[in-house]
């Protein structure tokens, strides 16, 4: 059983709110939601950080937004818009070392972005 | 002359302190810094937002977050880590209508993102 919890949630190990999920993308229900719609987008495979892309995970990190399109399309945000943010190491705020994309829509947001 | 703002710094009839520039990706410095380093990532190609992007754009993504690694390679961000953000039409604060990742650090970010 793997140790990383984002692994965990895409094995289907620990129960999320999947909003989304294929062969390489899950996208789940940020729970500790910081705007109407929050929602985090993962791949299958472990990445710990953006640091950590190969030259092969690029195509992986486009169809990451891929699937962003996709979920603010279904929760409505294709008007409104919407922002993405991905944390890299401790002091931008990444808890959880496994590649992810905060997907954030259904209010207005401040500058700077934290 | 295209009138996209960022069309043009890519074609090098705006000044800006440019850090990277290569045929598919430019980055230069923000004018208007939200943290010690602050760089904008453009693709050369326009595209609005990511809500524009195609399937034949992914592996331009991905690429821009590669180049992403480079700058912060470059900015002596590897160890602390950074920020990266992008807005999605005007609620989430996109100014300019050509697809850009900030890339944020040299400090501690907050939650939420804005």
């Amino acid at each position: 059983m793997s140790e990383c919890l984002f692994c965990r949630i895409a094995a289907g190990e620990i129960t999320e709110k999947i909003v989304f999920e294929d062969e390489r993308v899950v996208a789940f229900e940020d729970i500790d939601p910081q705007a109407p719609v929050h929602v985090i987008i993962i791949p299958r495979k472990h990445i710990p950080t953006v640091l950590d892309l190969t030259n092969a995970d690029q195509e992986l990190v486009g169809y990451m937004h891929t699937v962003a399109n996709r979920v603010a399309a279904e929760k409505s945000l294709t008007e409104s818009g919407f922002r993405l943010v991905t944390n890299c190491k401790e002091s931008a705020g990444q808890e959880v070392l496994h590649l992810h994309i905060h997907l954030l829509g259904g209010r207005d947001f401040r500058w700077p972005p934290g």
